[in-house]
């Protein structure tokens, strides 16, 4: 790989573009973006080695266009570039959701869709943008790739390499599973921590209620803090595997409530023995 | 005060013993229990000064008792106390519910509850036992206390004495107001901690669910790894203002999924930033 291009250089395109970079120092990585401003503060950074707003020509001889940008602005992104692309530039993604990526991806890049292969790292940090970038944010983590039986081999190959080259693991699955694990193990989560946090902050007495609020409730709701457009866009991409999810979790909650108006001890004690269980297994096994 | 007994010498317990200690050392610390094997750990740490067996015997001469046991055996230890307690003797808790403790010490004790003042220190850690005890595990921290119009003003003063001196901060609220407060802050998160990961790790591919389970994951249910018997007490003994919580928020979740529904991309965008709004705020006021 002797160029990449970048669409959306902020913490998750300026963190793959430092680790790539560290790996192969010859590369050349080049910017595109919404904002002049984050463009220019990635080269003034050292992020990238060049900024671009002209696609047609940031797209010459480019072996891979990452897009890395909100997941809502990745079709209208596939439909500035379809014009511009040629046979062997290979695109992948970084969105949090793929069912609706690879939809788009189909619909806009047409035959050129074997060239589209849809990818998730799973890795983020508290602090979003450019600034908050760093080399070794993948070193370790999972990126998950969601092929299509048209993608070419050498696509996938491709993206592989990159995601390695950054210092990630990989892992292959169709979009659909990917969605649902997802919605599973964190759409969910984010969603029942921003509903306990709104729910709690509309109340008359929410400052009172605060004030005790210790470090369990910290946890809790550290992702109740996330980005507001992007849980925006990912409620509504992923909505029916999310629907699901809320469904089964009104069910759970609905037969714990039970437990407790029933008095029954024992079941509740059964059934947090087998969450606390559950959880320090996982714990122990991600250390 | 010159000599304290402290039922039950866990991590609360023991961290009072050794904060209080490290403030006065002049002061005897005699630790009862369940069992004699902690109490002989918390003898070789040097966290109590004397274990004893015989509650008559303890209690001679005692300024203060500290109840700091599983909160469901606060009435049987009440009972065990009672027939050795004289008039000079303060009793106070450290359970995490006060209106079912103070409805034990009012039948328990008699005319003596005027002797015993409700408490409760918000601080804990992940580790539990005597083993994790430290001395300053109440600083900065607060101490509820829930004392009731019959309680003596002399009483409260040395609660009050006691945890200031353990480097904590003191409030003072009814045990009702208290109970509803840490429903909405502390009960309600841990209940629907456990009830996400009891859900997922009750599925057919609960492993490869957990698998992909991230940092996100990881802080929204660390109090799911928490004590299923502790938390089994507090589900019935504040059973009233958790229903109260759990329904509540069982409207806040069918509201949320409505919207998503709806696909009301404005309101749910809306949501998230108030409730992002709200936990950012909360944080940087806590820091």
């Amino acid at each position: 790989m002797k160029k990449i291009v970048i669409f959306g250089v902020g913490l998750i395109g300026g963190s793959a573009a430092l680790a790539f970079k560290k790996a192969r120092p010859g590369v050349q990585i080049v910017g595109m973006g919404r904002t002049q401003q984050s463009l220019q503060t990635a080269l003034d950074l050292g992020v990238i080695d060049l900024a671009s707003c002209d696609i047609a020509e940031a797209l010459q001889e480019a072996d891979m266009l990452l897009i890395a940008a909100p997941v809502a602005q990745t079709p209208a992104i596939l439909a500035t570039i379809q014009p511009h692309l040629n046979m062997n530039t290979v695109i992948t993604d970084a969105g949090s959701t793929k069912g609706d990526v690879l939809t788009a991806a189909r619909k806009v890049l047409g035959d050129q869709f074997s060239q589209f292969v849809g990818g998730h790292p799973i890795a983020g940090a508290e602090k979003s943008g450019v600034t908050a970038a760093m080399a070794d944010l993948f070193l370790g983590k999972t990126v998950v790739l969601t092929p299509s039986p048209e993608t070419k081999p050498e696509a996938v190959a491709m993206v592989e390499q990159f995601w390695t080259g950054c210092g990630a693991k990989l892992s292959a699955m169709s979009a659909q599973t990917h969605d649902s694990i997802f919605a599973a193990v964190s759409h969910l989560p984010h969603l029942l921590a921003f509903a306990l946090v709104h729910e709690i902050a509309a109340r008359a007495d929410a400052e009172q209620l605060f004030s005790f609020a210790a470090s369990g409730f910290r946890d809790f709701t550290r992702i109740a803090g996330s980005h507001p457009e992007m849980w925006r866009d990912i409620s509504l991409a992923n909505k029916n595997a999310i629907l699901n999810e809320l469904t089964a979790y009104q069910a759970e909650l609905s037969m714990l409530k039970k437990l407790i108006e029933l008095e029954d001890g024992q079941a509740l004690e059964a059934l947090f023995e087998q969450a606390s269980t559950a959880r320090n297994a996982w714990a122990k096994s991600k250390s």
